[in-house]
């Protein structure tokens, strides 16, 4: 893309009135805009690198033989009636219609995925069944202070599972778990398994944790068997033993990027989702759900890969895979000569199906374009100027040294 | 993609609660399902509809130049008092939440798009500049009985342009026209572009309207100069004579696929978005806008294109390319001579890069498996059975005839 297309949201300075370090930075570099506490505007970079994550997010659920769909935002109220959360859970948002009705907001879709389920399912022929979506939740928090790491509106990606019983159920589980680390992995993060709160119906569930200085939870762990639990079931301290290994323990400040419940029955039973078996007995279909938080990820890899001059985006998120930048001279003749030779570099790079952003503003001084091309954090930097010649200046984000190469190195560097 | 692993939302008989045709065939196929009046989940089936939908729209919007942004649901009052839509516009969703503040589900996106445009124009530089995304909608309609086509909450594609002058905006509202057709052609509708009330700012609007039966628009249309007006601003009868050309006109019921305006500054004024020129003077910014309802689409598809058995996708947006068929025969070794062969032409579809759905399934009668893929209507139908020796049976779902091919006729099919 040519960056003289690119609408400039660049800011000098972060907004005075938000005090999160992601939303800081993704305003500044131009990813995202607030619209009000909790709530952004995902601009062309942001939007980029969303729709990154959420292509890896779809490949590994695709994998795992999930179906998508795409379920309803509105809600009616009978559905929350029906499992008692209408009144329970006090981050639903409710609307009055016009039809003097009343509707929710989407906070997640267990209310409204098990009567889609009960369309497909009817005996044990019909399962196991998984069904997930990427959809916009809504959850009216009283406390929406840490940009897209606790929205009022965000991206989420939820999957549920359908099984004849638990031992079906805790295989599916297992085979999660290893999507989810492989999801993380792509995603360039370092994510632990954490046991956490099972609510009514199992002892543990299971949250995948990220950690960062910023991060709203408190994780007890053991470096050395990878054992660990939230604070909340777990009051260990630093260097108490580890009830596994017995080495001592670290308690560390982590972000929640996805959990996993096994949720058995409950909401099977308040909408009656049965399956008959071979002999033809009706039995409750047991249930699994599945959370990653799309746009969260977003503002947790912000707050993890950034240095002072700004973000350093994993190569698989990036917006662009590498960004152009044309050091334009005054002098007309030179000014031609650097504009065609960049202008090939990166004609060259789309024919080799590189993702490039390419800076051609004329009128900017090089001094600016380093600093908005670090602000903005490509994996890769390419400069062609005066004094590149026939070669190309190339440097990665998060190294301090550049160097004069090939073109038959960059395309190399691609592949490998 | 294997059938046996693609839930089975198929049903015997159209819901009894639902009036519209599209609604009708689309649950009874298996693509969506009513959540309730307007507002239904989207099935596997019926979300890859929908995405190739959207894949065609925004591959036309990038080619225009326009930048893909993604606003939110949630707006706050304000900025709908600001425009005076917030009393005015009667299908305005309106939440309270817990911080006691009123907020509006984004019907269309003028009030929050207006607002991110000022943040990155200051000056004649910036522009011309066009913001566009793909997002849920909602509107609070009184009569929402028509299926996809007048959704509660829907899926659109809203485009807004930022100009200098009106002669800039003219020329781009050309250019939108030439990428709306674009797009219609694509989805295989035959659109009309027709006059409509222009509002305050102009003589007239336009509206992309499809002829077809259920139509709730009435167009004033000559089949022989291409003249059409909408009927609210053209009282003309069957047989009356062309205002342009003299040939009789006709009157016909039509639905609205796109509608595209030229606000001038009717929502740059309240905001106060304005560019600085050449002398440094402001000016107010000049806007377009430019709609196109993507879930709407897919009802009107499901209306125009189906027959007695079943819809009949267009290429470009059918759920899959082709639909193979293994008539699986009881006798054991024939059952795994059918099924071997099956696999093999799959595997050499998919390695062609075919979008294939493969109805793998045991158990079923080749009337039941035949009578699906009518209904589901994917545009290629393949055959593997005990009667198809080394070939294959070929269908297309709109033809009454089958043939028996060779694999390469498939691919040669398929590359044309």
């Amino acid at each position: 893309m040519l960056q003289s297309h690119l609408s400039h949201f660049i800011r000098k300075e972060a907004p005075k009135d938000e005090e999160a370090y992601n939303a800081q930075i993704l305003i500044r570099a131009g990813f995202i805009d607030k619209l009000m506490a909790g709530v952004y505007t995902f601009l062309p970079l942001g939007l980029r690198v969303l729709h990154h994550i959420e292509c890896i997010v779809r490949d590994e659920m695709n994998a795992l033989g999930a179906q998508e769909v795409l379920m309803p935002v509105l809600h009616p109220r009978e559905n929350w009636q029906q499992t008692g959360r209408w009144d329970s859970l006090d981050v639903l948002f409710k609307v009055i219609a016009r039809d003097k009705k009343e509707y929710a907001l989407g906070p997640t879709h267990e209310e409204i995925v098990v009567p889609v389920a009960q369309r497909a399912i009817f005996s044990y022929k019909d399962l196991p069944m998984a069904l997930y979506q990427i959809q916009t939740k809504f959850r009216d928090e009283a406390r929406a202070k840490s940009g897209l790491l606790r929205g009022r509106e965000f991206l989420m990606k939820d999957l549920y599972s359908f099984h004849t019983d638990e031992a079906d159920l805790e295989m599916y589980y297992q085979r999660a778990i290893v999507a989810y680390t492989t999801i993380f992995k792509r995603l360039g993060l370092d994510a632990l398994l954490v046991e956490a709160s099972g609510g009514t119906f199992s002892k543990f569930s299971h949250e995948f944790q990220v950690q960062v200085a910023s991060g709203e939870d408190r994780i007890v762990y053991c470096a050395v068997c990878q054992f660990a639990q939230n604070r909340e079931i777990n009051e260990a301290q630093d260097g108490d033993a580890c009830p596994t290994c017995g080495k001592p323990l670290t308690v560390v400040a982590a972000s929640e990027v996805g959990n996993i419940f096994q949720l058995k029955t409950k909401y099977s039973d308040p909408f009656k989702l049965q399956y008959t078996d071979h002999a033809g007995t009706s039995h409750a279909v047991i249930m699994g759900c599945y959370g990653i938080g799309i746009s969260r990820l977003m503002g947790i890899i912000a707050e993890l890969f950034h240095d002072e001059k700004g973000l350093l985006w994993p190569a698989s998120v990036a917006p662009f895979q590498a960004h152009l930048l044309a050091i334009v001279p005054a002098d007309e003749a030179q000014k031609k000569d650097i504009l065609a030779k960049a202008q090939g570099v990166y004609d060259r790079l789309r024919a080799e199906g590189i993702e490039v952003l390419y800076d051609d503003r004329e009128g900017i001084s090089a001094g600016e374009k380093f600093a908005e091309s670090d602000l903005i954090g490509i994996p890769v930097r390419l400069v062609v100027s005066a004094k590149t010649g026939e070669r190309v200046e190339f440097k990665e984000r998060a190294k301090p040294d550049a160097s004069q190469v090939d073109f038959s190195f960059i395309t190399q560097y691609f592949k490998a």
